[in-house]
């Protein structure tokens, strides 16, 4: 038992490690190929941008030539070196996102074609980020927008319009780069989340066609001029030549760096799912519940296993104890595998602070229950009163890594091996 | 999608029916290669003795030389030829499970080595079938049994102890039997349940010691006599070498007839649980998030996938609605996986009845939240209204098999398939 719970430890270790904005830009933009002959510009946007391009600059940044940061008011840490940085609106973009946009256009038209653009995207850069197309105004965009959102139009189809009206989104900036390269990084942390829509895509394909979005205008009957109409039946870029994309930092990044440690480790690992959202307690019977199935059958998986789990469950608070959504997973997890040997669940969250507790966690193994129940702690009880944290701590079964500095939702791994007793 | 969807109906359709009593037993007695030499017996217990004993004679009955079977009072449903039935006291034995089982013990002491029993077994063997160990009575074992349970004893500990006070409980009937060959077929239908623990198992090698069975009483502070005492440091059986068993109808069984079926229409199968138990809802969301990942990366499932969930979740009603705990996996998952291709989850109770509805459960896919929002319908608020019948009915995607005459516990299966654009 001990090697498993040591085994999961530096798993947890590891994986937050490679997670670290720091290592995981330096380990993208290293194993990148830069040309010889051109220079380096860096364009950051979102809500992360002044930290990706803080990393960047840490890593390459005698390579870098100029940069351009524009981010949420209050949200940069200070000048970094040859980056001119912005501040600007958001949720609603404004005069200073138009203009910080402008610069970054300029910069880049001013480029060679040797030259190559790194282009650290996160969330929110959808606001920050943002050119009207000839002919219309910001009040244009925002006006439709506030017209859709009373309509009860999805987010989805709010995108699809906004980014026919938008010079820079739906892979526009990247035509607008061509044909220096653009070596797009996106930091994702939105569940499930679609690289088109991080951002609106500025440097990734739009997938949507004209009469899809004219369609979402007849739907809601927006009322829209005839310039608009022009705009919206212009075709966004379908491929992007000049585009090479990485994804940094997701909660599937997440789950990969668990799998492969694991696999390190002699695990077979298996990714399940990255887009969890179910109630937490739920997820840990869930997750319970596919532990015990392992090694169990020809069509079951097969021992030694590392079944991962990312996502962001959910917990409706109910109780007046003391815990996180992770903690709940565990705590429901021990019952789940009361009595089981060879069999180890965890559960974290990546920013190492699980609900309002001073613990990342909870890791429970097939004994965990019963020393609870030696503690006089009923599980169910613990549950109900939200508690997890304190349940699990009388047993020594809190994670805690301390704040980590990413935020790339949760993961739960089940590691289950073969008892000295099994072929 | 037509294919997929007719695949998950002939899917359900064989595994019904693969699954039904006389179906399985036939099958079961058909393989199992019986001696040229001796005769067969039949020995019933439990609640559905009965019902198997019947099936077996319509199988194999021109084989069959005498039977007897025990099942609880008012279970029998008529003469079976050359077998004599007993109704007896469940869940507390009674005078009458003591003189059946009396019969039983007699007749298999009076075969000769070359004769074979089958032992038919079913839940509420435990009360139906028993024997005080010489020197007690079933009083002791009664008392016995109630000291534990007002101290707050567990299931597992109270079997544990119980066994022990038996003539035939675990493995002793078994060797009551020996040299005769025991061909022992249990029916399972309670979640993740352990073969000693069905009806006490009587042809089942039993896995505790004397050593853990003191430690019970001892933890209890159980007042027992000298006999007792004596009695529960006799070792119980730890081989068997005249028994085979043979599982049947388990939800496991359930799982896996829908995992070979898969396999025969090319999805590789995987059974990844056989025993869930969380919130029906949560668990759709859940298995939602795993249909999403398939065929993401290195680590997750491959296309073409067959992914198997066997158990009982549980729905807390609190609206008004009509449904059933399939129904309400099935019309979450639907909104977990709206919008995606070439999946569909269906989920139905074996039994045909899903919750106080004439279906078994439901089948969705990719487009069901998209024509429940054509027909007005809120998922969110259909499943908090408990109402996923109702909801299901409007985009025909409810399961409908009648009722199926086995009890199975339920099954949901994700089917996935590479798209036209996949490689």
């Amino acid at each position: 038992m001990q090697t498993l719970i040591n085994d999961a430890h530096a798993i947890i270790k590891r994986t937050i490690e490679a997670n670290m904005m720091e290592t995981s830009i330096r380990d993208v933009l290293r194993k990148h190929k830069f040309s010889d002959e051109g220079d380096v510009y860096i364009v950051a946007i979102g809500k992360a941008s002044w930290t990706m391009a803080n990393a960047a600059y840490c890593s390459i940044g005698t390579h870098i030539k100029q940069g351009i940061v524009i981010t949420k008011y209050g949200h940069s840490k200070g000048a970094i070196p040859h980056m001119k940085i912005f501040e600007a609106g958001h949720p609603i973009p404004d005069e200073n996102s138009l203009a910080a946009t402008q610069e970054v256009i300029d910069m880049v038209k001013a480029l060679r074609a040797t030259d190559e653009v790194i282009f650290l995207v996160s969330g929110g850069g959808s606001a920050l980020f943002e050119k009207p197309l000839d002919g219309i105004t910001l009040e244009d965009i925002i006006s439709i927008n506030d017209q859709l959102l009373k309509c009860g139009a999805d987010i989805v189809e709010i995108n699809m319009v906004r980014k026919r009206l938008s010079a820079v989104k739906a892979g526009r900036f990247a035509q607008i780069c061509y044909p220096v390269k653009v070596f797009s990084v996106i930091l994702s942390d939105v569940l499930g989340d679609k690289l088109d829509s991080i951002a609106s895509g500025p440097a990734v394909p739009d997938m949507t066609i004209s009469f899809d979005v004219m369609n979402v205008i007849k739907k809601y009957n927006i009322s829209i001029n005839p310039v608009i109409k022009k705009l919206i039946s212009d075709e966004t870029p379908k491929t992007l030549e000049n585009v090479e994309t990485v994804i940094l930092g997701s909660v599937r990044s997440l789950c990969e760096s668990a799998a492969e440690c694991a696999e390190g480790f002699g695990y077979t690992p298996l990714i399940l799912t990255t887009e969890l959202r179910c109630e937490a307690r739920e997820a840990g019977s869930f997750i319970a519940s596919i532990a015990r199935q392992v090694g169990k059958d020809k069509y079951s998986l097969k021992k030694p296993s590392a079944i991962i789990f990312g996502g962001e469950t959910v917990v409706r608070v109910k109780g007046t104890g003391k815990g996180g959504r992770n903690q709940e997973i565990a705590l429901a997890a021990a019952e789940g595998i009361d009595g089981l040997e060879n069999i180890v669940i965890f559960s974290l969250g990546s920013d190492g602070t699980d609900g309002p507790t001073d613990a990342a966690g909870g890791i429970v193994d097939g004994s965990s229950a019963r020393r609870l129940r030696d503690k006089k702690i009923k599980i169910s009880a613990a549950l109900a009163d939200n508690d997890s944290y304190n349940a699990l701590k009388k047993i020594n079964a809190l994670i805690t890594t301390g704040p980590t500095g990413i935020n790339l939702n949760d993961i739960s791994v089940i590691l289950s091996v073969r008892g000295r007793d099994e072929i």
